[in-house]
């Protein structure tokens, strides 16, 4: 059985991604990050969520980037945007995604894991730039070189299975593989009672494909 | 004046290669990392090593590399070898450059820095993959990818400026520009009193380089 290293957030795309990794075949080891994020609800999240599908080990590894800052994510001096700006926005944290996948190569070597999911995904999305297919290869590039085994000649696919979907089609997915959504978070500032805000880049992104889908979205909003 | 963000560990190449940053007009930020590795006490040289320097700021990270193991640097049942072998040995940690330089990368972006310096060579070495110049363009090349100011045309430059040179020529140019090596740690598993081993690969390479050029290393051997 092949075996997957899958980024689990706690979101709606790492979910769906863990799913497809599941549905796929995979040997399945979740890995969540815990990196001060004003968020961090989303880690209860992902630890409900793994109790659906049969993985094998999930690791919840702490890097604390509030100590860089830079992100209203990582620096509560930084208000969240609760309306639609052109551009990156205040929400990307710098360079979170690369210290992730970096994170989970490390493992992935460890237990020599033929590839690593990630739910990264740019139609739907805030214009991260550590989104994008271009990204993406350059990891894939990046890996075949930077470790003992890779340079021994294995492979570790970089996957990002959710890349051109729109969050309709991740939400429709979803289902099909029982992601229970109710269980994942969105929000980027949840109120002290777990209730979403829906004001949010990502609260409205989640809210218009649920909207536009007919189905309920069984989550709290404010 | 240019800012540079430094990954300086404690040893001989990261205080060079901080060394050579300032001499070459870089505002230095210094970033070192405690990954749980072994040989802790080079955290001390890397505070005791700054204070040569005009530096801006040095910040100290945690990122617990012990939780995925792997290597003799990050998991105490693994020993350390004390004698040459083919091969990479088993003090290569999995991804631990492709994770330093993410932080690094992380910092970075947050105050705009111009370069990123590490200590990495390839003559001298002990054959890790994340040090050999085809694993550093490939950083470079992600890095021009992966964050929002890189994506908008701000370049940050990946500089390994040791990469082609031997420990001798890396210990000249040291002594040249003020590195204290009796400060630096090299030794992979150093004992109680902080004295070297002697007999593991960094140890060997360091001690052979010093003979070579008919210097005196200053460091305490068991």
């Amino acid at each position: 059985m092949n075996k997957a290293i899958v980024l689990l957030s706690g979101g709606m795309d790492s979910s769906t991604a863990l799913s497809i990794a599941i549905k796929e075949g995979f040997e399945c080891y979740a890995l969540t990050l815990d990196y001060g994020q004003r968020h961090r609800d989303e880690i209860n999240s992902a630890k409900n969520i793994v109790k659906d599908f049969k993985i094998t080990e999930h690791k919840l590894v702490s890097i604390d980037l509030t100590v860089f800052g830079g992100s209203a994510l990582t620096d509560k001096n930084i208000k969240v945007p609760e309306q639609a700006s052109s551009g990156i926005p205040i929400t990307y944290v710098p360079a979170r995604n690369t210290i992730f996948f970096s994170l989970a190569l490390a493992w992935a070597e460890v237990i020599e894991a033929d590839a690593i999911f990630s739910g990264v995904n740019a139609i739907d999305y805030s214009g991260y730039p550590d989104c994008r297919p271009e990204y993406i290869s350059a990891i894939q590039e990046l890996f075949n070189l930077a470790t003992k085994i890779t340079s021994e000649g294995k492979s570790i696919e970089v996957c990002a299975p959710l890349i051109n979907m729109d969050k309709k089609e991740i939400i429709k997915i979803g289902i099909e593989n029982g992601v229970d959504f109710s269980k994942t978070v969105s929000c980027y500032q949840l109120d002290q009672h777990g209730k979403s805000c829906g004001l949010c880049d990502s609260c409205r992104i989640r809210s218009k494909a649920f909207e536009e889908l007919n189905l309920e979205d069984n989550i709290e909003y404010v």
